[in-house]
């Protein structure tokens, strides 16, 4: 199989850790639902392929999303006390319970950094949003665990447009200030630029909160995320978030790409000298193989490549 | 339309010149023909969305490339004394002449990087296919005519593998020494990686050729091609080649994407700041339109994610 040619860049980051969203933010937003075995063999081929964080799935009620209502029998079939991190992401105290009782060590919520987008997808105010983690977050490092906060729509909203920075910041520090030890600023539409992903980590930084408590979550929609990743790295940035075989859709653009593919990411992170740990042959197997059950190609610009034969 | 929000990032370029190769090396590798009104009419769509040059067509025999045999009724078609630049690419003395025929102002000339794609491709060792190339470049200057030369396989070669940068500097050394004002670094099959860019157009510089000097030529099959572009305008770069709707394959790949998209180009230098003068509303109207007559989706996730409706 080809590789990339390895020449590092002056000024990035010797290792990132890729926190993987295909089982759960990817197949969220996959029309085509797969069994609870198939995504517990995905999750521990992904795992096996050197992936040590694998966000697994969310603890919603099954009318929200109809793709996780396995999520109770997925998270029985998963081994929390290893040495794979398999954070679970939980809306409410609710799921925070049922998470807990399944084992789970890591947990994620969601923010939205936007007034709109907290009202159409949590149906409530940016406040009343917060207030609901809030409780979430203290119960759940009250049991020892890790907590990660998602902030979506940092870099421009649907509705509202333009997403000032000092606005994200402000949610970002409320999350922080709860308890949670990373957040995940997200380009919940895909289209962010590479100067708005610098603009937003030194803002971050000019309130206080540096990179190591910072991960970056960037959907292809627009063909930004791998520079935007570029950026990001360039900022001091070594979490990024990224789906296998660029699984997920985006509910926000009918016909376009979502989440940045893991493997795309490993391409330009291998070729710059980055270690991640991660095995790209055998990822771009497992992306395939899902690929067939999904009964559509890969959006993985890599994983094409590498399946057509050269 | 939504439109990219404008924040520059520091140590870029305020201004870029797109050098679009749409109609020449994207349907050139398109499988589906289109009419030569078609052409014409594609070309005049995109001078009028503000490119200024346009590669319109290769004069080689039309046994070659069946896809560009109506070169010369093209040309016939194109005002070459106007304000927008229609490059032609020309592999021959022969070709030349057919082109100086028809009134055209520029060319391009195409060499190798590595030996096996020059005999693959040329049938021809690199030495042969310079000493072809050279009475062409003289020819053309003799006739007051602007020469850029590309040079492809820059980044990694199908067959070669990994390509010594030493050996791109010699290849574009001899054709800048030719008398070729520009350089068109290739990564015909895709594969490099930002730091190879950025240590490549280095190795230039230390021999004497500046950035003024040179252009970069992106193909996305690795899903690396904007990344690349960031990398190479951080380098100093100020002409990017790419191809309306991400026109073209990739011949070496199957099922892979060709050229950089031109609106996924325009969207991030939009959001940098940096001027193009191309209208991306336009560009995307052009796009959907030269989709539907070849029958598939465009490859550029502008085009997709706005053609959507959000």
């Amino acid at each position: 199989m080809r590789r990339a040619q390895v020449v590092p860049q002056a000024g990035l980051p010797q290792q990132v850790s890729i926190y993987e969203v295909g089982p759960r933010d990817g197949l969220q937003n996959e029309p085509h639902s797969v069994s609870v075995q198939f995504k517990a063999e995905f999750i521990g081929r992904l795992a096996a392929a050197g992936l040590h964080t694998i966000e697994a799935t969310s603890v919603v009620r099954p009318e929200w999303v109809p793709q996780l209502a396995d999520a109770e029998q997925l998270m029985d079939m998963l081994d929390f006390a290893g040495a794979v991190r398999y954070p679970v992401l939980v809306p409410n105290i609710r799921g925070l319970e049922r998470a807990l009782g399944k084992g789970v060590r890591q947990i994620a919520v969601f923010a939205s950094a936007t007034e709109t987008f907290a009202m159409k997808n949590l149906n409530r105010t940016l406040d009343q949003s917060l207030a609901m983690i809030a409780p979430v977050v203290s119960t759940a490092l009250d049991a020892g665990l890790d907590v990660r906060g998602y902030v979506s729509m940092c870099f421009g909203d649907p509705w509202e447009g333009q997403v000032a920075v000092g606005q994200v910041v402000e949610v970002g520090r409320q999350l922080l200030d709860m308890g949670c030890q990373q957040l995940s600023l997200g380009d919940t539409i895909g289209v962010a630029t590479a100067g708005q992903v610098t603009e937003l980590i030194a803002a971050f930084g000019s309130a206080g909160v540096g990179v190591d408590a910072l991960a970056v979550h960037f959907h292809d929609t627009y063909g930004q995320a791998l520079a935007n990743t570029l950026s990001a790295l360039r900022s001091g940035i070594t979490v990024i978030d990224s789906s296998a075989g660029g699984l997920g859709g985006c509910p926000f653009a009918k016909n376009a790409t979502g989440n940045l593919a893991t493997e795309d990411l490993v391409w330009m992170l291998d070729g710059l000298g980055i270690e991640t740990g991660v095995d790209l042959a055998q990822l771009v197997e497992i992306s395939l193989w899902m690929a067939k059950q999904l009964g559509k190609p890969s959006t993985s610009r890599v994983v094409r490549a590498l399946s057509g034969g050269q």
